[in-house]
């Protein structure tokens, strides 16, 4: 037992979508949010400076007290995974492993697509992983970086965001794969325009989903889950004045968010603790 | 005579527009560009922690010796030219200022358009210089949040791009404004479609090349020309890695990026001078 927080953290509203699923498996659990919206978005943003940013953001929730550690973003996963892991004993989990196991598992004809921001697909961290796990498997990426854009405008079922879906996704139809990991945590929202330009037999693979039930797997394992009895509480942090963060993310949560603290995260690292 | 350089700064790209009139207005001088690429975009974060990127960003300029400091972003220009103009005595100029003046010296049915990112325009910082110059002008402001992504991606002249110039743009042809600024420095980029979604009647402009203009006439006023002979050069620092800066900003140079720098820019103002 551990009557810690679950600690989540993002360069803004995407994460939102994970601290979704991960509310409704949780419902004793606290749970602590950090969007780095000061920064955001870090699809554009080199290596190092993410794995900087991320150093930053977890030695936060660390000092408030979190058991586990969830990185609700997929550039910062594929940049500050393994540095992360090594800073610090609690378990931290991204959210591309658990997609790509996903996609391994579900694909019948071998070709797995991913989409994602730059960062992600330059990276080729989806590749690899998928590789290593099944080295027969054929991976076709591609960045859409207006995506994002698109989500935080509120434009996810416009002629517009159907026809840049087209653009983006025609060369992930044409080599015909049958399983789409959505590589970036603003994807879900676009779910229904993604399934009808792939086609209703394409399956989509939402990390949202996937790593909740990581999270739900390892506190169980490590006997780590909440004694509480009353319901948890989830309290947001943020690098920027907050009623941006408000506004739009209660369109990605659907729900209100009332708790909520701007903090300055930058120079963390040397600050003490 | 004053052989210290010409400072410009943006959050990324975008004063790249700016610099690249001002380069050819001034062949002897010096000139540094900063773009803070590691925390680009400014337009949808808060005025505060603009503020304090700005103030970190001329500190560093400062003391590189610079003789003028041009804030080559609106949405930096809306939120923080007056405390940089308290904090440092040499000229600093923004580019709204510049913009509003040659619109009101324009506009013939006194009805004006200004279109930015969701900070300039929030921020009302147009409207209230414009109606400072003459208080019988009408102001219709639009933000335009997926301009930016569009231009950076490349995307200038699609059939996506015209259809959200479309929808963008329709309040300002209802609205029957005779003059339009852009007023972020990604913008003249996309004049073409712009334009032609406007109609060839309306006069766009250009911030760009009416800031070049403002900076000649302070230089010559003050007498703080160069006194060099041989042609200046042009030096870029950026805080982050500097790759895609060199990929997307030559777009916008159209030419090529060869003395490029990348410094830690956070937290410069508890660094020691």
């Amino acid at each position: 037992m551990n009557n810690g927080s679950i600690g989540i953290f993002d360069s803004g509203f995407g994460g939102l979508t994970v601290l979704s699923e991960v509310a409704k498996l949780f419902t004793k659990e606290n749970i602590i949010y950090f969007g780095d919206v000061a920064r955001s978005p870090y699809g554009p943003k080199s290596k190092e400076t993410i794995i900087k940013y991320a150093l930053e953001i977890s030695k936060f929730l660390f000092n408030q007290g979190v058991k586990i550690i969830v990185i609700a973003c997929n550039t910062a996963s594929s940049c500050a995974l393994e540095v992360l892991q090594e800073e610090y004993s609690i378990p931290i989990i991204g959210v591309i492993q658990p997609g790509a196991e996903e996609a391994v598992r579900i694909t019948k004809n071998y070709k797995i697509g991913v989409i994602g921001t730059e960062g992600t697909i330059n990276n080729n961290v989806y590749n690899r992983i998928i590789k290593s796990l099944n080295k027969e498997m054929q991976v076709v990426s591609q960045p859409c970086p207006l995506f994002v854009s698109l989500v935080e405008e509120g434009w996810v079922d416009t002629e517009v965001t159907h026809l840049i879906a087209k653009e983006y996704l025609s060369s992930l139809k044409e080599n015909q794969v049958d399983t789409l990991i959505l590589g970036c945590t603003h994807y879900p929202l676009l779910k229904d325009v993604i399934q009808k330009v792939m086609g209703k037999d394409v399956f989509l693979i939402d990390s949202a989903t996937t790593v909740a039930n990581k999270v739900k797997s390892i506190l169980e394992e490590q006997n780590i889950l909440s004694s509480k009895e009353s319901s948890g509480n989830i309290r947001f942090y943020v690098s920027d004045e907050p009623s941006r963060f408000v506004r739009i993310g209660e369109r990605f949560l659907d729900k209100e968010i009332r708790v909520i603290t701007q903090i300055d995260i930058s120079g963390m690292l040397e600050k003490g603790r």
